[in-house]
C-alpha cells in the first residue's frame, strides 16, 4: 500500500520528510500544513530523529535583559524561553527587573560531570569484592579504555555499589561541552566489556538506575550530576516592597510554609516553587533534552531576611545541558544558544550558570507573586 | 535608546514580533533567521507567551502505527513525537511493532483529577481543628463558589494536612478536558478568600506544595494527579526472541536488577527506563507543559513471565494533558492532536491513554535493547 | 547433647527458661547472671518471646512533670523513658521545664487508623478492574468478615492500588486500644480470602508493602498510620532567653538551616533533631514495639518566630501505640503505663498525646542546645 | 514538698534512686514494684541515664545456633533478642536453621565510618567557596585537632554541600569499637572552632541533617553510614520446600511484588519485610541505641531463583553499634555481648556481620511465611 512505503520511508532528504508526512495524512485523515513548515535542512536532523515528518513550533521569547555575575557568564543577558505557558516570561521578566535593580545575581558551577552506572550479576559477596577490588586496582586501563571512546570525555571518578549478586558501578566522565549522556554510555560499554573479560561479572545492563538519567533520584540530589550550580541574589527591602509589593518578612514566610515545610510533607526531591518551568523553557529553545528537566525540578529554594533585605539563593545539582552536540545543532536552538553566548565550545558552564540565574529570577517572582496573593490573578489576565 | 524600545515592545502583531526580534539582534549582535520563520499567527500566541520573537522548531517524526485497546483510545494511532534525541523514535517505532505483533496493548485511565493545595496560616491547632471543621461543613458552599470560577471545572474531594500553624488543604477538580492547573488555581484563590472570612486563616500561598505542580512529589506517586494511568502487554515468548533479540527471562532480570532494585538504591520516585523521553516527545508535539514530564519520570515499569512469554506494564500516576487550552491551539501542536483525533472536547483520557501506551512501547524497547545489550550501539548508529 | 536438650526446651515455667538460659551458658561459655534476674512471671510472657532466657534490663527514669493540655491527657505527667543514651532525659526534662513554664502544650489526635495492604497477583488490568469494582460493591460483606475476627476492630476504610498485575489494597482499621497491627493482619488475611474466592485473585502476600509496618514509607507520613498527633507550644522569649540561653531567632534559624533545609537536601523523610530518641524511650518503657520507632523518626518540627516569642509544634504521623496487649501486659511496662494513667481501655489516644508532647520537649532542648552551641559539651558531661 | 525533693535528687546512689522511685509513686499513685527490680549497680549507668528509678526489663530470648561466615564472626553464634513481639524469635530461629541447612550465610562489612554534618552560616556562594577551599587545604590540621579531642576516632573523609548561604561539611570518622555518636560530635564541635575562627564562617548547628542520625535519609541509603553490611545464603530447592513449605518461585514472587514493586509505589527507603523487628531485638539485648533502628529499616532484601535454588541477600547500609561504651557497660547487655564474643575491643564488626545475618535469617523467614499464606497464623497461635 501507497502509505505504508510512505511511512516505511527511512530518507533524510526534504522529499523524504514530505513523503512521510503525506502518508501520515492519509493515514490519520489530517492535514499537516502548519508542521510541514519547517526552515532547516531535513539532512542535518538526521542524527537528532527518525521518521521525521516536519516540525513542531513553539513559541520563543526573551526574558531579561539580566545583570549575571557568574565565573564564566558575565554581563548582560537576554535569555530566549520556548513555551506555551502564559504568564511564565512575564513573571521570569518581573523577577531579573527586580534582580537588576539589586546589582545583578552571583552564579558559580561548583561540581561538573556526567554518570554513567552499569548493573552488573556476579556469584555474590565475594565475586563482588573482587571485582571492586579489580576495579580499583585497574582504573588507569579503564581511563585509557575510555580515551579510546572519546575525544572529549574523561574518567573521573568511579564508585562501586554492592548489593547482593548486584554490582553497580557508577562512573563519573568529564565530558567537555556536551551534555555526554552518550558519550558516557559508550565509554561506559566500552569499560564494562573489560570488567567482564577480567572479572568475569556480567554486565546486565549498562544502565543500572545509579546513573540515574531522567529520573527523580536522591542520588542526583545528593551527589550532583552534569553540572551542579548555585546562584543568589540580594533584594534590598525598598526593591521588594516597590516591585514586588510585598515585604522580605512575607517572601520569607512563603518560601517556608510553602517550599520547606510543605515539600517535606509531600516527600518531593527538592524545594522550590517551579523550577521545572524556567527549565524546560531554555532547554526546549536551546536544543537540551527536556526529558531532563526532571533533574532540573529537584531545585532547592531558600529565602532569608538579611536585615529586612531579601537574600535568595538557588541550588541546581543536576543541570544536565551542553553546548555542542544534541539539538544545539539545529538552526533556531544555535540562534537561541547565539543569543547568550553559549554556541560551541567552552561554553557549556556559561549556559548553566544563566539557566540557574533564570531560575532564580522565575522563583523570585512566583514566590513573590504568591506572597502577594496574586498568582491566579496573573494567569487570568495573561494566560487562561 | 531603540533597542530598547523595542525590547519594550509589548503588542502581539507579527510586526510586535519582528520588531522585538530585531531589538533582541540588535542587542546580542546575533542573526536568528530561522527563529523568525513559523507559520502561525503570532496574536494567536498571545496567551501563551510574552516577549514573542519567534519560534523554536523541534523535528516532529512518528512511532507507529500501534493497536491500542483504551476505554478511550481504539483502534491504530500513529503518534506524533517532537524530540531531537536520534534513535528515540527508532526506539519507539520497534517497541510498537512488537506490541502489534503481540495483539495491541491495553490500557486504561483509573482515575482523574487535577489538585491545587493552598497553604494557610492558623493560630495553632485548635485554630486548624475550627477551619478543617468548617470546610467539612461547607463543602457545598465551597463547590459552588468554584462553579462562578468555572464552567468545565467540578470540585471532587478536600483533603485537610494540618501541621502546627499550617494548614494544607488539598483540593481536587475535574477539569473536563483541559489540563486544567490554571483552572484550578483560579478556583482554588476564589475559595480560599471564603474560607479566610469565614475562619480567619490566613491564605500564605494558593500553593503550599502538596498540589504539586512540576515537582517530583511522593504525594502525587501515592494519590495520583491528573490521570493515573495504567497500559500493558503481553508479549510471545517467539516475539521476545525474534524481533528483541533476547528472552523474556533476560528482560525480566534486567527489569528487576535496574528498574526496581537500582531504583531503590538511588532512592528514586517511581521505578523505569526512561519514560520522561517518550512523556517529553509527545507533550511538546501536542502542546503540553513540559515542565510537567517531571510527574511522568515516575513511572513504574514492570516484566514478569507469563510461561515464558513476556508482561510488560506501565503505571503513570500523574499524566497532567488536556486537548483543549494551553499549547493545544497552536497550528502545529493542535495538527498534531489530529493525527491521533485528540484535538478538543471529550479527548483528554483518549490522549492519556495514548500517552501511556507509548511509554510501554519506549520501556519495552529499551529494557530489551538493554538486556541484548546495545544501548550505546543504538546511539552510535542513529544519534551521535 | 544436653545443651541442644536445653535449647530445643520450648516451655514456658520459670525452669524452663533456666534450662535454656543455662544451656546456652554452656554453649557460649558466658555468665548471664544478671540476664536471669527477672522479677515476672515467665509464663506471662508466653504470649510475647520465645526461647526466653532472662530478661534484658535497661535503666528506666522520667522526664517531667510536664503540664499537658491534650483532649485526652490533661495534667500534670511524669514521663517514663527507657534508655542507655546520657543526657537524653536531662534534655528532655529542660524542655519539659520551659514547656512548664510557657503554660504547658496543647495537643491533639487528629487521625487514628491501622492499616494492612496485601497484594493480589491479577491477569492484569481488566481483572484488577473487576477486583476493585467487586470490593468496592461489596464493603458491607468484608466488614462483616472482619467483625468475625475480631472485638476490637472494626474495617474503616478500603484503597485500590492497582500496578499492571499486581492489586494493592490498603484496609483501614480502627483497632480501640490495641496498637492492632495484628488485629488487622488476622483480619485482613480473612478478608483477603473471600477477595481470593469471589473474584479469582490470588493473594500474593498479606502484606505489599503498602501498609506500611515498620518501614519509613512516604504513604505513611501523607496518609498516617496508626494515630497522627500534633503538638505546640508557645514559648515567650524572656524564658526562651532566661532557660534556653538563646534566642527565639536562633532557634528558628537552627530550625529552618538544620531541620527544614538540611533535610531536604539529605532527602530525609519528615524533618526534626531527633524523635526517635523520644520515641524508642518511651516505647521500650511502656511495652510498645520498638521497631515502630521507625515510624516516630517521620516527625516534623516547626519553629517559627511569633512577636519574639516561639511558636514550637511537632507532627507525628505515625504514633502505633496500644494500652493493651503486646508488651503492655508484662509488669515494669505496665507499671509505666499506669505512671501516666494509660493502663487499659479508652487510653490508647491518651498515650500517643503524652508521647507527642515528650516529642515536643526533647526537640525543644535539642534544638535550642544546637542553637545554643553546647551539644557535644552536654554529652561530654552527663554521657560519654 | 517532699516528693519535690525526691523527683529532684540528683544522685546516682541505689538510694537516690529508690527516693526519686518512692516520689514518683506518690506524684503518680502508682507503685512500681517490678521497675524497682534491677540487679545491677545504679552508679554504673551513671553516664546512661538521668532520673533513674529502676528498670524496664525486656524478655530476652534467643535465635540460633546460626552459622555465619563473616571475615570477623565465622562461626556458630547463639543471637539474644530482646522483644515482646510474640512470633519474632520462632521466625528467626526457623530461618537460621533453613541458612544452617544450607551451609550458612556468608556476610561482609563493606565500609565502616561514623559521620556529623554541621551546618555553618556564610555569607554566600563566594565565602562559601573560600571555606571550601580552606578546609580543602587543612584536613591535616583538622585531622590533629579530631585527635586532640579523642584516641580512637580518626577523620577520614570530608564533604562540603554548599547551598546558598547555608554551607554543609559531612565528616566521617573512623571510631574503632565504639559506635562513635558522641565521639563525632565532640570531634566536630572541636573542627567547628577553628573553621569559625580561621573563615568566619558561623556554626549553626553541630547537626545540620545531612549526618544524618536517626532519621531516615536517602543519604545515608546511599553512602552508608557506620558499617555498612550485607549477607546471602543460598537455599538449595529442596529445603526451601521441606522447611519453609513453599517455592522459591513463590519467594521470589512475594520478594518482587512485595518488597520491591510495593516499597517503590509507597516511596520507601529500602526494600524489605521487617528488618528493623531483628535490628530492633538485637539492639536492645545488647545497649545500642534503640533510636537507631531507623537506619535498619532501610535495609533491601533481595531474592532471585538461581537454577531453582533460593538465593537472598539483605544489604544494611548503617549498622551503627558499637562493643564498648554507650549502653554496653550494663550487666544484662555485656552478658548479651559475651552470649556472641563481642564484648571488648574488635569487636564491632563482628556484631555488625552477627547482626546482618540476623536479619537475612528473619527476611527468609517472613518473606517464606507471607509466601506460603500463614503469616496471621503464626501470629495468631504464638503470639496476639
Amino acid at each position: 500500500m501507497e502509505e505504508k512505503k510512505g511511512l516505511k520511508n527511512r530518507g533524510y532528504t526534504h522529499s523524504d520528510v514530505d513523503e512521510r508526512r503525506e502518508a501520515v495524512e492519509k493515514f490519520t485523515g489530517t492535514g499537516l500544513e502548519n508542521i510541514s513548515k519547517f526552515s532547516f535542512d531535513s539532512e542535518k536532523a538526521s542524527k537528532n530523529i527518525e521518521n521525521m515528518i516536519g516540525a513542531t513550533q513553539i513559541p520563543l521569547g526573551f526574558a531579561g535583559p539580566v545583570t549575571i555575575k557568574g565565573d564564566h557568564a558575565d554581563g548582560e543577558f537576554i535569555v530566549p524561553l520556548a513555551t506555551t505557558e502564559g504568564a511564565l516570561i512575564a513573571s521570569i521578566s518581573r523577577g531579573m527587573s527586580v534582580i537588576n535593580d539589586s546589582g545583578g545575581a552571583r552564579v558559580k558551577v561548583f561540581q561538573d560531570g556526567m554518570t554513567r552506572a552499569p548493573v552488573f550479576r556476579t556469584d555474590g559477596i565475594d565475586h563482588c569484592t573482587k571485582v571492586m577490588e579489580w576495579i580499583d586496582s585497574n582504573i588507569d586501563l579503564l581511563s585509557s579504555i575510555v580515551d579510546t571512546t572519546t575525544n572529549h570525555g574523561k574518567l573521573t571518578s568511579v564508585e562501586s555499589f554492592p548489593a547482593g549478586r548486584n554490582l553497580f558501578i557508577r562512573f563519573t566522565y568529564g565530558t567537555g561541552d556536551a551534555m555526554g549522556m552518550n558519550m558516557a554510555t559508550i565509554a561506559t560499554e566500552a569499560v564494562c566489556k573489560t570488567i567482564e573479560t577480567h572479572t568475569g561479572a556480567v554486565m546486565v545492563s549498562v544502565s543500572g538506575n545509579l546513573c540515574s538519567d531522567k529520573k527523580a533520584a536522591a542520588i542526583n540530589m545528593i551527589k550532583g550530576r552534569g553540572k551542579l550550580v548555585i546562584a543568589e541574589a540580594l533584594i534590598p527591602k525598598e526593591t521588594v516592597e516597590k516591585k514586588l509589593h510585598t515585604s522580605t518578612e512575607s517572601i520569607v514566610e512563603t518560601s517556608v510554609r510553602k517550599n520547606l515545610i510543605g515539600s517535606s510533607l509531600s516527600v518531593t526531591l527538592g524545594a522550590n516553587a517551579h523550577a521545572a518551568n524556567m527549565i524546560a523553557a531554555i532547554y526546549i529553545a536551546t536544543g537540551q533534552d527536556p526529558a531532563q528537566v526532571v533533574s532540573g525540578s529537584m531545585t532547592t529554594t531558600m529565602c532569608e531576611n538579611m536585615n529586612e533585605d531579601l537574600y535568595i539563593s538557588v541550588r541546581l545539582p543536576a543541570v544536565e545541558v551542553g553546548t555542542v552536540g544534541g539539538g544545539t545543532r539545529l538552526p533556531t536552538q544555535s540562534e537561541a544558544l547565539s543569543m547568550i553566548g553559549c554556541l560551541g565550545d567552552e561554553k557549556a558552564k556559561k549556559l548553566a550558570e544563566i539557566i540557574a540565574v533564570t531560575v532564580l529570577a522565575g522563583e523570585l517572582s512566583t514566590i513573590s507573586a504568591q506572597a502577594a496573593g496574586h498568582l491566579g490573578k496573573a494567569h487570568q489576565e495573561l494566560g487562561r
